[in-house]
């Protein structure tokens, strides 16, 4: 029996046992480089699935479904006979004993340990914001989104009260950084098609979309001019920018930020993340966010057989500064930390520091237009876009995935409709209590 | 304005205002052949879009994301000037003031109502079974089975306990009709593919699933012979089939049926449908599962200005037999009935009686076998797994679902992969209980 082989070879001490906490970018292409070694594997999430998070905008504006940018983890990893994958929830890990909590009771020992929980929305000591105000790291949240989105232009097809109207149909997004600025885009690009094509009794005067940043521009992470132009982009495509405009209050229908009340249908968060609370779980002191400062092998400081990688690591890059909670640093730290554990626990070699090579920053504002900042040279406008596209399908996890993509986004590019306009059925109708409580 | 021009012509006298409750096969067949004559059409909803249900046991079992099979209905009807849709769930009809009232609080006047509500599960009088045996009818049962089988397998793998295992690696599917005869083969291929693939601790010994039926033999409404078939290829496929067995309980984690009890982590109900309880709107009552009768025009016996088409309706076929709950029925009563309103309404014909044309009855097993009844002749085997396969992707709703659909089951077919086997967050995670109470 499998079963058996593997409880024994885990006994053996000659093959370690490395325990990863976290199937996102880093933690799984961190297993994925330990794929076929003379190790074994734990791959430990809460979730069944890596999402591919750069396009869940794209779920939230119903433009693709969940399916089509996630893929289950046990699938990702089902080739490599020596990683086991467990579906559980970690709260805690114990470094004298060398093992990792479940929230169910449950435990699994480790030899190393990887953290790569990667990171939540940071509501500034707000929470009770985020009912209001989703952000956009799960598949929940983007379902969440797309179905206040779709009800308030229903809601507002059927209101007579012309301000009621112009509330449904106003969006507000905040946070000017990449996903605000391409969810603003969206919103606007979905909210002007359904209107002048679906609708009877809405005007595009009724429709607007906010998008609100507390610094004085969009996009700090990009140069300038770039960010210049993707304000520009928006302001065209129909959305109001307010920079200088920090957020004051959030309630069900409202938005207070910088003295002003916008009444709203739906309000999206991306101001901002904090590191998954691993911190905590050291009895360490996260730093920038909650984040683990790590060695340059990325072992966290102070201990030798634990990692942290990705979001949720402090790693430093070559100019001394911190490195960006970033897909690109993630999956780097994860194929680094692969091939150190292998080099030290197989060949008793110790690894190189790890090093960060940028390969650009992207961001999409919409329909033709995209911005690229490679450090020496930079990109936007249509030739941007289309390379996006393509960088984007390209990062897919499979041939199937970046078929479905590609077939439903040139459909789109030439339709304009969006395929996955579904508002699930219990917002508007009776669903039993007992099935809803039995799957939330 | 469009508002009010839509507003003012519907108080002309001129232009009769048909009221359609319900955006299924017969709803929407029925506003299509309505679409761009002088009439006032509106179509009320409590669901923003049509479903293709022949196939949303694969959503079930995570081979097709719900928006493959489903569209809008406002995209549906966009092309159609004349014709409205809301999203509201209707609660009531008043024949003497010929309006529609909805249950938060609004109404809609008609000079003509169609009903076309369609049929939901029947627990014979025990509705408490619904929460832990789900039926087939909407978007949200099929993630909740899918989220059941998915998690079911999870845990599973997880446990140690081997009576646990069994359990929760055991699938219940509840009556043998076309539904439960699709749900237990795609069930089986699933786990086995699974079982074999992706997971490590877990063996095919373990895995079962079990289909109950009260009645002697499987697919009631089909010839002997290709029921025999079915259930032969049923048996090969690993499915154990249980007919005369009548399910007496049904609890969170137990089945049981024919004086045995079944341990099960998965329960999916499709044994027998009863329709919408739009006849207790009217005030009359509804025949052979609260149907409601009609005449040979459609229209609802003792009223001239209401008519009733698709599973709601019980309509009489050449032979004197009720005609069946099916696809086809309601799609053909829908056309049929559009036009016989344009006939009466615009050119005061009376319209000759409907008339139900067979096209056959369908019902597929599982990889390369299907079984097709068309009265004359029949078809079983891989060519009517072909043709059954070509038929659902041609009556799919437009030319980017047949070619996405066709994608996934080709590469399913070739790697046997299934592409949407997703477990929503809020089942392993906390999310915000504020956040859940909002979307449900």
């Amino acid at each position: 029996m499998t079963e058996e082989i593997s409880r024994v070879s885990q006994l053996r001490p000659a093959r370690p046992h490395v325990v990863i906490i976290g199937g996102g970018f880093a933690g799984l292409a961190c297993a994925r480089s330990l794929g076929n070694a003379e190790i074994d594997v734990t791959v430990i999430d809460r979730r069944n699935h890596n999402l591919f998070q750069p396009l869940l905008y794209q779920v939230a504006t119903a433009a693709l479904s969940p399916a089509d940018i996630s893929e289950p983890i046990r699938r990702t990893l089902g080739r490599y006979r020596n990683i086991k994958v467990m579906l559980a929830e970690v709260n805690g890990v114990d470094p004298t004993t060398k093992s990792v909590r479940f929230d169910d009771g449950g435990a699994v020992s480790y030899d190393h340990l990887v953290i790569a929980t990667g990171s939540e929305y940071n509501y500034f000591g707000h929470d009770e914001w985020r009912a209001w105000a989703p952000g956009l790291k799960t598949i929940h949240e983007a379902r969440l989104i797309r179905q206040r989105l779709l009800v308030a232009f229903e809601k507002a097809e059927r209101t007579d009260d012309p301000e009621e109207k112009q509330r449904l149909l106003t969006s507000v997004v905040i946070g000017g950084g990449p996903t605000g600025v391409e969810m603003a885009g969206a919103i606007a690009e979905l909210g002007r098609f359904m209107i002048t094509r679906d609708f009877r009794d809405l005007s595009p005067n009724h429709f607007k979309v906010i998008l609100i940043e507390a610094a004085p521009r969009l996009l700090a992470a990009f140069p300038e001019n770039l960010a210049r132009y993707a304000e520009r982009s928006l302001v065209e495509g129909g959305v109001q920018v307010l920079t200088n405009t920090p957020v004051e209050n959030i309630t069900k229908s409202e938005v207070i930020a910088g003295g002003r009340t916008f009444s709203t249908g739906c309000v999206v968060w991306g101001a901002g993340v904090k590191a998954s609370p691993a911190a905590s779980w050291l009895g360490i002191e996260g730093k920038a966010g909650g984040r683990i400062p790590v060695e340059p092998d990325l072992a966290v400081q102070g201990f030798n057989d634990i990692y942290a990688i990705g979001d949720t690591a402090l790693g430093m890059g070559e100019s001394g500064k911190p490195l960006a909670a970033l897909a690109q640093v993630a999956k780097q730290q994860g194929d680094y930390l692969g091939e150190a554990l292998k080099a030290k626990l197989l060949d008793g070699r110790a690894p190189e520091a790890f090093r960060f090579r940028d390969r650009g920053n992207t961001a999409v504002i919409g329909r033709n237009a995209a911005i690229f900042d490679f450090g020496t040279w930079q990109m936007k406008g249509r030739l941007a876009w289309l390379l996006w596209a393509m960088v984007h399908v390209y990062l897919l996890v499979n041939f199937e995935k970046r078929l479905l993509v590609s077939i439903q986004w040139i459909w789109r590019y030439a339709t304009r409709q969006r395929g996955a306009r579904i508002i699930d059925e219990n917002a508007a109708t009776q669903v039993p209590a007992s099935t809803r409580r039995t799957e939330t």
